[in-house]
């Protein structure tokens, strides 16, 4: 039996699939050609939670046996919804050279293209190193209370959210003169971090136009970049404790903002800066 | 003649093929299938000048009487070097929506990929607009002098650079705790903005490894993603004038750093955000 003292939850080790790695996991057919298919748990208003498509496009390239060093950036543009069902995703290695390598990652429906990726892999050197930007003074996780999560979408449902600032509005919101949301979050069950799980949480905040709002209106990210700062055994190091993101929008306007948010270990390591444009009708 | 007043450069409205124009121009082979050619005023240490190369590629669906509205995001990613001469580039709409329409762009010297890119197109339309960031306080563009740029790479001569913070480093130059450059810039000889010429500038910053450690370090973008937030229109209205274009980073380690930058037109509308991803060793 496994306890989570935070949430008090318990489940048998036996049957531990975590709904992320069945959401993730991928059957390959061929080289570089894999079938996955979307997973009930993480269904969004059209179509799947963005950061497990981003999430799954990214481990068929880690899956690959051609892959050389760990995940550097990645690019998801989704181009149309993902129906519920199967999906084939290629995945094709452009460009290998000594320490880098360049991937294209093209997820179809009846070979109709729904999302595009571009990723870079290469072999982290130890160089000269220094976090810039300063993780923001927040109280600790279990200072803040677990997020009563609406049962608007599926996937918000599998992520403990302890805001510290800029929650979800609600029915009582006014708009805000910024749009920074800042939250402690972790999988739900509780699970441990790795790559594939960091890539789908840099796409947990809801859309920051809520935010200067008010209120909930159409939104969806449009193309979603996201750059790995810590290396893996960084990462992994986490385990399954909360880790600290942080977003805000730069700029609204035709259509359009985008986001800029920042994922921080429990302990105050820079694990990942990510960017996205989000479409909205407002 | 055209005269600009800040530099009291003149040259005949007769011969005014901007280099620009040159290094950017591409000829059809097919449809979605162009051929340009390196030029000798953009390059770099190795190969052109990145933000020249993202230029030619989203010129190449700019081009393309396939395009369905504006640029809106931009992904390059630098796979290998780009030998001086002709190169391929293919552009594909993968898919086309109603207002939106992705993109995937690659570019080839004998069938070998040098880069990939994707970009997302789509109709901006009215909606609630706010830019949320401030634009730097700085001085006007004319009160802060030309920088004169080393002789160490020619595409930086193609630039107007008024360096407000955070000039390249000098012989004399010491490590700083911050690795912000805030510049005034624009195309030298003076050149009407496009988004284009937006898209290479947003490249046009030194690596921000320079000024944190004061010195010159191997250094390369790997992949640089733009944001276009003002539509074209409001591109086109800036005409020659600088720009002023801010970048800092957020991580350096393993080899790698990050570095996001900010474009304000003269009259402090925000034109772009850009984010890259740089290979450095030190």
């Amino acid at each position: 039996m496994t306890e989570t003292a935070v949430t008090g939850q318990k489940r048998d080790a036996e049957d531990a699939v975590h709904p992320f790695d069945e959401a993730i996991a991928l059957d390959v057919v061929a080289e570089g050609w894999y079938v996955g298919r979307t997973h009930a748990a993480y269904a969004n208003m059209v179509g799947p939670f963005g950061g497990v498509t981003a999430a799954t496009m990214l481990r068929a390239a880690l899956d690959d046996p051609r892959r050389l060093g760990e995940a550097l950036s990645l690019t998801v543009n989704y181009a149309g919804p993902v129906a519920d069902g199967p999906f084939d995703i290629l995945a094709t290695p452009v460009r290998t050279n000594r320490s880098t390598q360049h991937w294209t990652i093209t997820l179809t429906q009846d070979d109709v293209v729904t999302t595009t990726a571009t990723a870079v892999f290469g072999v982290r050197r130890d160089t000269w190193s220094s976090t810039e930007v300063s993780m923001p003074a927040v109280p600790a996780a279990d200072e803040v209370p677990v997020f009563k999560v609406p049962a608007l979408v599926a996937w918000t449902r599998n992520y403990e959210m302890r805001y510290v600032e800029g929650a979800l509005p609600d029915m009582d919101s006014e708009p805000q003169p910024d749009s920074t949301t800042t939250l402690w979050v972790r999988d739900f069950p509780a699970r441990p971090l790795d790559v594939p799980a960091l890539t789908a949480l840099c796409d947990v905040f809801y859309p920051r136009v809520f935010r200067r709002r008010g209120t909930f209106v159409p939104a969806g990210t449009v193309s979603l970049t996201t750059y790995f700062h810590a290396g893996v055994e960084v990462v992994e190091e986490q385990s399954d404790q909360p880790i600290l993101a942080t977003a805000r929008a730069a700029d609204f306007g035709g259509g359009y903002f985008d986001q800029s948010a920042r994922l921080w270990s429990g302990n105050g390591r820079l694990l990942a800066t990510s960017h996205q444009l989000v479409y909205f009708k407002y």
